[in-house]
């Protein structure tokens, strides 16, 4: 029992940002620094927000405690989105509003695991899924997986994950296109994990938060709806990637009514609902998503090539998702990986670290090319290049 | 494990809202249902609220991420109102900004219980709480406390709390004032609780969400100004009620540095951090929060004082809050007490129920006298003294 000074266990098995410790020399930089360590966007909203003195007064009930589940005009919205876009058909009850998609992944893995059941997460993976695990008092197993596919697209996925697999092991954690390396599953990639969960009866928790972000001429499929997939299926969504309004914290799920209701059991003991001035604000964008996410996507797509081509280090080109993730090994020259990452912020440029993204990832940086104007990301990829090229 | 279709066990330990059952007779009856269950306020905002464009423009971050420990003019704010307001003397580093108090509240205890460890909950209680006990697997021990205060002011606080400490015991849950009994602490109060939980190295969890809302003559302390106690509590607040703003799921927490580090850790891995537009939005009802708060207290002082003449059933007049708590115990009349709830539900009323604020409330109900206009609340009252003065 922790007393006071103590503090629970699963907190020091959670991991601390790594840049904690750079973050006075980061605070004194700051002025200058160029930072690509962060996944977000440069641009304000792509759409126009419907939020003036009218808005409120059209919702008078804009500053109440809403429906746990999500405020009924915007689910029926992102209703018509999922079965448009994404090839749903769903209805109002299997969809639920979370404040991001960080809040509808951690109420999802503490709905599903048991202390010391085991999740299979393939990797590289979103740094913070793993301190969700730990959370829950469960265990994360690494399988190196996205990457791989690049150079071996036909690999046998169900030979492939069934070494990993335990007693203990509950769910998958899937996320297609992948955050970091922009991978982007194909329906055949997504059969063959389906058959290996549909085996054994295994809960996927399928983070989609780049959907909307698939370059040409991949596209985005999604799980779920592969044959009798969705009853076991976790599908989750935000509004901080293709929306760019990470600001908001506002995303949703979707499942079978009857998940749906649990993990909202779950996640009111978290934060009771996301914020519902958030929600009535998304009504408009989703309605227009048509007239402003092409033309996003287009954006993005030609900053990955100019990002690309500026690199002068080899990076297998993003699928999706704004991100460009590479090994550095070669370009150490004698210097240690956190020599180089200290040398990258000394000459003014942040990027995500490697072994943040899985263990077998450690000597990769990730930057991501929308987080800063392009002229500024152009500057990043220049101090990168000198700091790795130096000979 | 639970493979599918089975969830995590704690999802089953976590109570369901009891108005599930209720849930299509209160569909039906919607349009004429009067909600005393809720605790919340029929009114908008009492302050201008400054959301239009201009206000976007001058805000070019509003749409992304912000630190996760909160928007920095925002904690700011916190800080000069938590210093002239509360009694505090904080900084920014101890000021953790949340998404409401529901969140502060389940953060704080995943960080400071482990599985199997015990916090004392002292009763009635907010129904909530619970639940996050249960997502930690910790062990809720209740202990009837706060109305048996209206009887008993001088109860020897230390001797009463001794008997439930066991060896397990990390914490105890503290709520003045207090939901759904409107009992503010007195410091003499207070000075016991804080001897005892000194004494025993107990983490204070104070949830102080009712700041702003104590009625004249009393006064609300946050125990965590008493000597030597602000390093072992963790004081948590919120826009929902005396900001009357729970749809932007705003709030914060207020503790050492080095706790604040350690709960905004768990909370990344809830929820990433509270919406920034929420932020933004709040800075200035802040800075003129003596403008409109007094006035507001006032008004629900007096819907108060006409909540009590209208209802022909003793209650103790809330010290503050906006509830309205007693049992019903001698008016059944032969009816159970959940007879009695459909009767009420039937003829167009709903109240909370007393089984939901502790194990000892069980005969009780809770009204809400903020959460519609007064008319409607004084038809709500009318139709309570209907149904349990039946003869």
């Amino acid at each position: 029992m922790p007393r006071y000074p103590d503090f629970a266990r699963r907190t020091q098995r959670i991991p601390s940002s790594v840049f904690e410790k750079f973050r006075s020399r980061m605070k004194e930089k700051r002025s200058f620094l160029i930072q690509l360590h962060i996944g977000d966007t440069y641009l304000p909203p792509d759409y126009s927000l419907p939020i003036d003195r009218e808005f409120l007064k059209a919702k008078p009930y804009f500053n109440r405690y809403c429906h746990t589940f999500g405020v009924d005009s915007f689910r029926r919205m992102l209703v018509k989105k999922l079965n448009e876009d994404n090839g749903f058909s769903v209805n109002v009850e299997n969809v639920l509003a979370t404040s991001g998609a960080t809040n509808a992944l951690s109420a999802s893995v503490l709905s599903v695991l048991n202390p010391g059941d085991e999740i299979l997460i393939l990797t590289p993976c979103w740094p913070f899924f793993s301190g969700m695990v730990e959370l829950a008092e469960a265990r994360a197993v690494q399988v190196p997986f996205y990457t791989r596919l690049y150079s071996e697209p036909d690999l046998d996925i169900k030979a492939y994950l069934e070494p990993y697999l335990t007693p203990a092991t509950s769910a998958i954690y899937l996320n297609s296109p992948n955050n970091p390396s922009g991978k982007v599953l194909s329906t055949s990639q997504l059969q063959q994990l389906s058959a290996f969960a549909k085996k054994h009866r295994l809960w996927i928790i399928s983070d989609e938060a780049y959907d909307g972000l698939a370059f040409e001429p991949h596209q985005h499929y999604c799980i779920a709806n592969l044959t009798y997939m969705f009853e076991q299926t976790i599908s989750v969504f935000t509004f901080s990637k293709s929306f760019m309004f990470a600001g908001l914290r506002l995303g949703y799920l979707v499942a079978e009514e009857e998940v749906v209701k649990v993990i909202n059991k779950t996640m009111v003991h978290q934060l009771y609902s996301p914020s519902s001035l958030s929600q009535y604000l998304m009504i408009e964008p989703l309605k227009n998503r048509q007239q402003w996410i092409p033309r996003l996507r287009a954006h993005y797509q030609e900053l990955r090539d100019k990002a690309i081509r500026e690199l002068r280090i080899p990076v297998h080109p993003p699928e999706g998702t704004y991100f460009l993730f590479f090994s550095i090994a070669e370009y150490l020259n004698g210097r240690s990986y956190w020599q180089v990452i200290e040398e990258l912020l000394e000459t003014g440029v942040t990027v995500a670290i490697g072994e943040d993204f899985g263990k077998d990832f450690s000597d990769y940086i990730r930057i991501c090319f929308t987080n800063e104007p392009w002229e500024w990301v152009q500057k990043g990829i220049e101090k990168i290049n000198q700091v790795l090229l130096r000979s």
